[in-house]
This record gives C-alpha cells, structure tokens and sequence, in this order.
C-alpha cells in the first residue's frame, strides 16, 4: 500500500493506511502499547495490540518501522502527537537499531554538550529542533537565489582547488596535489570579480577554508558565503539596494516557507523598518558615544559591544530596524581591491552590515582600472607580481562594480538565537573535528 | 543618466541614452568611426564623430567605456548588431585595456588551443559561446532544484574537509590540516545517506575531488555532482522515476531560459520519447550482440561503444528517446554499499542512466540495514572498522532508501557537444592545471 504521511493521516479517519518512520517512543502497557511514529512531517501515535508489543517491545527507540492500520480519532492528550491514531493492523521492522542511542532524542530539548552533539550528528540530526536549523537555512538560500534570479544575474559555481598562496594574510590549507602545493579558496572574491567582468551580476554559494588556529563559538574552518558582484554601477549605494533586498527576500521565503520550524526554535525575525539606515563608521562611533558615554572615535572599526547597541538598541529604536549599514572603513582595515574614497583617501567605499549584533554582510566598491589597483597594492606594501591571476582582468578591462558576502552559517546562527556557529554547521569543521 | 541595456535600444528610437560595456571591435574611417559595444545582452553599434574616434582610437578592445547618444535607426547589415545604432554625443573610457588581447575576442569563433582558453579564462569567458556555455550550465541546475523543490525534499550544502582517507578506492588528494591529515571529499554518499536519515528526501550540489593521474578529455581533480538520496523507496523504480523526471525539468528549464544559448551553441536536446526505456545489463548486452555482431555479453559492464549505440542508435529508433536506463550492474562493479538484487546476489539493485552515449546518472539501491552491510562490506574484503561513520547510520536506523549522482560539467559537455569537459568547467582544474 502507498505510504501515507504522518501529517495526512488525519483526512483518512476510517481508512486503512500504512505509514512508515522511526519508532520514537514505546509505552509498554503489557496488554497494549502505544507507539510514537516520526516521519518528516511529524508524529503519529500508533496503538498496538499484545502480539505487536511483543515483537518491537525489545526494539530500541530510532529503529525504522512501517505499520498498516485503521485511522481513528485518538484519546490521548500528549501534544506531541496528531490528533488521529492507527491502530496497527500489521507492523514491520524495516531497520532495527543494533545499539543504545547515544543522546535522548525523544526528549523536547536535546540537552547535551555541543561536542556530544556533533559527534552523534548521524542521530542528533534527527531532533525536530535540529532538523529545523537546516530548513530554514535552505530557505535563507533559497530566498537569496530567487532575489537574484528575478534580477538577471548569473549563477556561478566557484573553484575550491586554488594555487600556492602568495597573497599572505589569514593562513591558507595546503594540498598535496601531485607533488605540488596547492591551497584551498579562502574566497571567491578572484572568481567573483573575473565573473562578473563576463555576466556583468553575478551570484553564488562559495566554499572558503581559513586555517585559523581559532576554536571559539564563531570560528570554523570550512564555511559557505553567499556572493554577490556586479559591475557598471554607479556607487556603493546600487550595492547596498541589493544587499539589503536580498535579506529582505530571504526573511520573507523563511517566514513564508519555515513557519513552524521557526515557532519550534522559539525565533522571531528582527524588525526591517522601511529602510536600513546608512551611516558612516564615523558617525556610528559618534552616536554610540553621544548615547553610551563610551568613546571608541578614535578606533578603525566598531567593537562587538558598538554592533551590538547599534543593531540592537539604536537601528530599533530610531528606524525600527534591527539592520544597519556602516560605511566608509578605513583603508587600513580593508583588503587591497577596496576602493578608496575620493573624498577621502584614508578611507574606502566599503561597507558592513550590521545585524543581530554582529557583521552580517561585508561589501563595497571594487578597484576596476589597472594602474589604480597596481597602485593600491604597493600602497600597502605587497608585491605587484604576487597578484598575477588577479590583475589580469584589470589589465584586460572591467568595469566600476562591487559587491558583497553574506556567511551562510553566520547568518543562520544569528536569525536563530544559537549559541555556537557549528550548531548552524550541517557538518562543522573546527581545529579538532573533521568528521562526521 | 540611468544605463540602457544593448538589448534594450531598439525601444527608444529618438531618444538620448546611455550605454556601457566593452570595446568589441571598432572601424576606423578617419573622418568617422563605428564601435561595437558588448553588453552582457548583446551587441551594439556606436557612431563616432572624428573627435570621438580620435578619443578612443588608440584604445585596445576589451577597453570598457560608457557611451551617451542618440538612438537611430541603423543602415549596417552586420548580423552580429542590431536594427538600430546609437550617434554618440560623449564617450567615457571606464577603463581601458593595458596590453594586446591575446585572443582574437571578437571573432564568430574563438579558435584557440584549449590551454590558450584556459589560461585566459579572464578574456575567454567574454566570447558569446564561452559566456553561453555556463549560462546553459546555471540553467541546468535551476531546473534540477525547481524539481526536487516541488517534491519537497531537503537542500544539504556537503562539506569538503574529511577526515583521513582509509576506505581505498581511486585517490585522494591530502590536506596538512594543522599537522594531522586530512582528505578532500571524494563523494557525498556519506552524508546523503545520513541526511536522507533525517528528512527522507534530500539533495543538493556537491564537490569531488579525484587525485586520479589521468590526463584525458573527460577527466577534472575538481568537480560538481548534483545528488540525490530518498528514503522509505518501495524499489530501484521509485529512483529511477526521480531521475527521469530531475533530466526532464532540466531539459525543460535549459529550452525556456537558454534559447539564444542553444541556438548559439548550435545544440539540439535529444528525444525524450514518453518514459526512458528500462533494460537490464544482460539484456542490453544482448539486444547489442543480436544488432551489431560485437559479442560482449561476457562482459561486466558496457563498452563506450555499446553505451554510444544504445543512446544514440537504439533508444532513438526504438523509444525515440536519447536516454536508456540500464539496470543490475554486477557486484563487483558496485561499491560496498549498493543492495544486492535479491534474486540474482551476484547483480545490484542499481542503474546507470546512459544518454549522449556515455553515463550520465550512476544510482541505486543502498544496503539499509546494519547487519547486511557489515557482511557486505566483509564479503568485499574490506575491514568494518574502517567504516565506523558509514556503519554509525545503520546502527541507530535507516530506511530502505536510495539515490543517484549526476555529474554537472559532464551533462553540460554532453548537451552541448563541447570535445573537452574541461570546456564545461568554468575554472577547470587538472593534473597541471591550478589557475586561473
């Protein structure tokens, strides 16, 4: 018989069905039983007779089982099941557990240590609430890759081999590759650009490695960035539109598409006003000290504690937004293809986006002519040379353009209250963990 | 003033525009001038008075520049412009070009070495046919995703970073991860069979890696697979109705978005028929001696021969499809974990999708439970220990389930009939190739 879903169940009320899905709890009434079923779509409470007790009674919870029954309106008050029930007509093991489950899965909160958690990843994964994180991360994805297309912009599939680092900064992983070395991508940001200088918009999700010997709740070694590029723009402020409308058009598929998962995990979305405000790094530093009596005008850059007021307590506040734009970074804390700005050439015409007290999104205008950014690069004491790849395509012409980057899993901690980044990692890697 | 797009002109007869993109081609004839601009819609003939000629007329091709003019009705026959022309009033160089091109860019046909192509993706990748290629390739996996969005499965984003390589088989490339060793993933199995374990229907695009030494036509060390894993399957069937069905959307999504593409490429989909003929191994083997005369019926596998007769010659004449499903692959062809057939233990419960005359989808049934994969590993002369994650999901449950991989860069060479998959590889990477 075609296999019914737990959730479909309660439109068949006197119909036999079968439904198939872990055994996720057993009450042994010695007489009769009760059975909890998970499948995707939730649970269904299955009422068993002494036979059928007596032969899963020994199962261990998470063994896979398929029972063909009648469909009625159930007794129980448990809020955890349907408000139908199956008594089994004929109940078959599909896949039995040959051991002790390492965590309580049953349980409505999963209460175990993080590195508890993703070790047994092949069971833990299996908790409603976990299962929820991954939804709603698809639906961010698929939220901004719909954005995208309805703009025109073309999707990219971005390299992870690249060659020996020459570029310093932040440490690369190296790669045997057949007596050589090779690295793994720390950023599309090369692919983007040359890209970019083909479709003119492009878009994707990227792999980048950072062999960082950090092990805090924000640090992995293997992670996805949203990208975006597009070229022939005016100013930074035609990247900020895009920036901005795509987190909107990601909010709004995880509302639409997440709804119960999001009430599961207990997460509400931020406010996102009419506008994101925009305002100078300058000018935040001022407001937050104006407001706070904490001065920090004179640092390069916000402290955790300046994002936190900024996207929690003043974008709420003053714009019932919990998103701000920062602009204008100095030049010493942006990478060599920033642009400077004009006006000012201490600084770039860069930007972050501030949001759940943290950087959600960084961007900004792109160095596009060739003397510029050989310029630039040996303005911050690099070697020209060192950046072949990269100044071929200023050398063979690309337009102004800019762009930004978007941490998946960054993103996903943050709409979710979670404590750790890797609890928003499907398979996290840290200094320490390679598997599952 | 706001940017037309190229393609967009022909609306706007009379009017003052302005348009952006790169120096395709220009013509000199001293007292006036004709540029041919390149947007990422297409091509666009600019008039230029000698004031303006002498502006730009030292300039490389591939020079970007943004041009401001009237749109008139144009006298050129060249196929490659469109109906109307612009007579510019101001030209801006955005950004020129720093030395020769070093492919003739604006030739109908690029012809080049492929590591001429290669080596200069940066320019390469502007040349319409280049461009189309990946405009096809996005296309094909938006279709792929619409799919397996409207039966609800899961989107996974796999990792690339696993943990050190004991399971044998074809290579794997080793990463000196933090002083331990860590491996490149070979294949996403692993984590589509935990997935499918979680939310019953998954897929997603993943990344492989192979250290193979093979320098041939049809070999990269970095490739996409789009995957696919379901649960609680009540045969082979169900699976093979999904890839039908996933190849289906693709084709159908590639002939609506990528027409120009198509045309351009000069590529035409194969027959689809009414449903994709299912044969098994043995079965085709012997339609193939019985036709032809080649006796490989001793055989373990198919001949690329025998896999070019039966998609090009025979599912055409016989089922007017492109396409044929070939059932039952021997064990010893099989990986560990393809389900034996339970009435033939020396076949599997798997298939290959042959189409364009190779394989385009390799999938199956998966062993689901614990006891029969531990014996199956053995009875391969493997040692379970080695398999600890792998046999981790069985132990704690998983359905009777199965799935498919389907290689990106090799269906978009096989539509496409590019010679060389590394044509279908927007940044390919080989035996020596790492850049750009």
């Amino acid at each position: 018989m075609v296999r019914t879903l737990n959730k479909n169940a309660a439109q068949k009320i006197g119909e036999e069905i079968t439904i198939a899905g872990w055994l996720h709890r057993l009450r042994d009434l010695n007489k009769f039983g009760f059975a909890i079923l998970r499948d995707r779509t939730g649970f269904l409470q299955v009422v068993l007779d002494a036979d059928q007790l007596g032969q899963i009674k020994d199962l261990q919870v998470e063994s896979v089982l398929r029972v063909t029954g009648k469909v009625v309106k159930k007794q129980s008050k448990d809020p955890n099941v349907n408000e139908v029930e199956v008594q089994a007509t004929k109940v078959e093991v599909l896949s039995p557990v040959k051991d002790v489950v390492p965590v309580e899965i049953n349980k409505d909160v999963l209460d175990v240590q993080l590195e508890t958690l993703l070790d047994n990843r092949v069971v833990t994964l299996r908790h409603p609430k976990q299962r929820a994180i991954f939804r709603v991360q698809a639906a961010l994805v698929h939220g901004y890759r719909s954005y995208m297309e309805q703009q025109g912009f073309t999707e990219i599939f971005f390299p992870v081999l690249a060659g020996a680092a020459s570029e310093g900064g932040a440490e690369f992983f190296k790669v045997d590759y057949y007596g050589r070395e090779a690295t793994l991508s720390q950023s599309a940001q090369l692919y983007k650009q040359i890209t970019m200088g083909v479709f003119e918009g492009v878009y994707g999700l990227s792999y980048s490695f950072r062999a960082e010997k950090f092990a805090t709740s924000r640090h992995l070694t293997e992670f996805n960035q949203l990208e975006f590029e597009l070229g022939f723009v005016d100013g930074m402020e035609e990247i900020m539109v895009h920036a901005e409308a795509a987190i909107r058009a990601m909010f709004k598929t995880v509302s639409e598409d997440c709804r119960s998962e999001l009430e599961l995990l207990n997460a509400t979305l931020p406010p996102l006003g009419d506008k994101f405000p925009r305002i100078k790094l300058t000018e935040a530093l001022e407001i937050y000290k104006k407001e706070t009596g904490i001065d920090e005008t004179a640092e390069p850059d916000l402290s955790p504690a300046a994002e936190k007021w900024l996207s929690k307590v003043w974008g709420p506040r003053e714009h019932n937004c919990g998103f701000v734009f920062v602009m204008n970074y100095p030049e010493t804390k942006r990478p060599f293809y920033a642009m400077l700005d004009p006006q000012d050439s201490t600084s770039t015409l860069s930007f972050d986006l501030i949001g759940f007290g943290s950087e959600i999104i960084t961007g900004g205008l792109r160095i596009n002519r060739y003397d510029d950014q050989i310029a630039r690069i040996k303005a911050k004491g690099l070697n020209p040379a060192d950046f072949e790849d990269y100044l071929m395509m200023h050398k063979f012409g690309i337009p102004p353009e800019g762009g930004f980057g978007l941490g998946l899993q960054r993103i996903t901690q943050n709409i979710l209250g979670l404590e750790n980044i890797k609890e928003a990692t499907i398979f996290p890697r840290d200094v320490q963990r390679l598997r599952p």
